[in-house]
């Protein structure tokens, strides 16, 4: 091989481990998955009228690939795209919650770069228990710049305009429109178009993941109606994004899919909607947002009990 | 023996497994304990005017030792009573901050199976560290529960009325039913009789846990009382529960009685005493009750470093 | 050696023990850095008109290396004055936020007593992870009793008059002085002076800390004033003690000095500074002060991936 085909090579390499980075957010080790996500998020960064948010996704998932290398996770995790997706949904969040300054997007490389490091080192001690960080390095590292924001003036926090409640209601079509959008709201976008194209790339490599992120949405946007959550939440979407992620990480991941458990993932979800309502009431001192921390804090919790006593669970 | 048999055999060991939960939740692995806590418990809230509370206890007793099958932590911590006692804290939580309608009775059942799940995770991470979760899962999720009741209508928080300071002040009589609240506070149950009932409990099983409940119930009313602390909480019991929790556990359970352990045990008192006064502050922000937490933080705060480093404390 | 003897040489190995941890708390294992420390701490709690912040860092090292006897945890430590330190920020801190009364001190040789066994406690559940507990044990329970004075009357908490911006601006000189109180507020203490005394202190042991030391306060407020934190935070060296101690940690006592490590620690404290932001914004809710956690939390942040994983930046 000359030398010019190795840097090919290695560029390939590298392009794929991004993409597949992408495809992580939601647990898929697939480049084609992760760019049928990217399809998603630029068309509804796009629509929304914020495409700084599809760069920012890119620009994230690189930084956090890149600063791998100096921590030296072992090279199988960075092809598997371990590596990239916390700095992707990093890379989604500061366009999002930030005016896009020089500042904005020196922090966000920083805070991409971060998240790998963090990552490191949360699994160095969640593995003692038999669970990872999941998404909690982003979710850890995004309020603590948020929180930042609020006492340096060089980052700007946008005062995301209230949604308001959609005049349609709850007809059967704005349902199956508020699903989607739980869906597209794993990557902080809004719209039903990047939630179906969500479920086509989840479909591509898992057709178990897809039904069980249907299947996510639709029992987070049940349950929130059911105890009376705010209706502008459950209509963008707001009460189905952790849900969707628990249900595909504790349905077909962690766990071996059958009946057993297909009973603890619905369990799971639901525990999830009344931790997304508390952390928000949580959180609102502060008007931090919840990110996918109810997905990440549900996970571990029906994680640890069942898997590490004696696995009945997890066979 | 007949089929016959083995069923009331197993309807058998349930009640006393659920009786000898409720006797867990001060520790005692005592059917008859725990019998007479749940007559302590029935008086209190048939006293009080909320006879949900006493329904609610027995519920979430059964809830969570049922929960516990699945979870396979091992039938002989189901016998002990350590299945139950986190749901028999839930049980006693939800109707006395709910109003009793059926979203609460609902939301009872699933926080008291959720406790035993949690239960059993915490203890696989805290049992690395040689301590267990104590109260800690019930605290976790009515929290959350607490929280999640603020942004969803069908939880309907009761507006405790703030109770009011007893004109008699701090005559000996009234001191003594200060005192004897401060035990019947672990329940959440505000009666003095209530609390002589538990001592009556607590001696059946073990004399010197119930003079470490004693102790701990007045030394957690001088420290409140010498260093200011708001009246109207020492005159209902709230700066007692969870110093006697704590002389209990650090006194007589996780150390063996003795000169040495007893006065660590003093400390861990005094120490629990300014550990509730910071939790109330800190959790005014929600208007969160600071529950059991005081006790589970002050006690592996105290386990940590005598029993792991050599066990000079402990023989 | 006669009887006599012995309890003189023990009575000096108890004086070096005490100076040591002075020096600890800059991670220096030398008396005489020790006592520099001290006098610069003198020094500047007379120039500020608070001696008692002087004599409460004298009395909290002694309280909290008499309390290590108990809880054993080897004599080597106390000899190295780890059993001091903490004590030795808890006794600058409670004369600091508290009113110097009776029930202040009386608190204060308590809560000193208590950070000695809440690190031996810290360090059994940290060290499994391959760090230990820095000053966190000081920052938690400082926190606890600031939390509880809230609610408790006779722990009367000084209002602090907020730190007016000083006409001066930001010249060469007054830089020079922001950057040395930077250095001095490591022991709460807001002096110029008492920070050229640090300096000297630390080169007297390490230069190297002393470097790191250097660059850990101009690099805070580098960062503080590039994304627009408030003026009068940086100017009494808010932004600076943290970034200090990361330093100092990251760059010379956790991992060999070298390239590598170099970068590894400026990464690390500039992260400091976000998380020193970060948490005055989280912690304004209570009005409680930073004090070290952010240097806690972002050097466990940069030793956890770096050190487990396979020690290739330690080396």
């Amino acid at each position: 091989m000359t030398e010019n085909n190795i840097i090919i090579r290695r560029i390939w390499i590298g392009i794929k481990s991004v993409s597949t980075g992408v495809g992580q957010v939601m647990f898929q080790q697939s480049a084609i998955t992760g760019l049928i996500f990217l399809c998603g998020i630029f068309w509804g960064s796009y629509e929304c009228g914020t495409p700084q948010v599809a760069w920012g996704a890119l620009a994230g998932t690189i930084a956090a690939t890149l600063a791998a290398f100096p921590v030296n996770t072992g090279c199988s995790e960075g092809r598997s795209g371990l590596w990239g997706f916390n700095g992707t949904l990093v890379g989604c969040a500061f366009p999002t919650f930030f005016a896009p300054t020089v500042f904005m997007w020196c922090s966000l490389v920083l805070c991409a770069v971060l998240s790998t490091w963090v990552r490191a080192g949360m699994n160095n001690v969640l593995g003692k228990f038999h669970i990872n960080s999941l998404t909690f390095p982003f979710v850890l590292l995004t309020w603590i710049f948020l929180l930042a924001s609020r006492v340096m003036d060089s980052l700007i926090p946008l005062n995301a305009a209230a949604p308001v409640s959609s005049p349609d209601g709850f007809s059967m079509a704005s349902l199956a429109i508020y699903w989607l959008k739980g869906i597209s709201q794993v990557f902080l976008i809004n719209s039903w178009i990047t939630g179906i194209l969500f479920l086509i790339g989840l479909a591509v490599c898992s057709r178990m993941a897809a039904a069980w992120a249907m299947a996510g949405s639709a029992i987070g946007i049940a349950i929130a109606f059911l105890f009376g959550a705010d209706a502008s939440g459950i209509e963008n979407g707001l009460f189905g994004f952790s849900p969707v992620l628990t249900a595909i990480a504790v349905g077909c991941v962690f766990n071996k899919p059958g009946l057993r458990s297909a009973i603890w993932t619905i369990f799971a979800v639901i525990t999830t909607v009344f931790m997304q309502a508390a952390t928000n009431a949580f959180l609102s001192t502060w008007e931090l947002p919840a990110l996918t921390a109810p997905f990440c804090v549900t996970t571990w919790m029906f994680l640890l009990p069942a898997c590490i006593s004696n696995g009945k669970f997890c066979k």
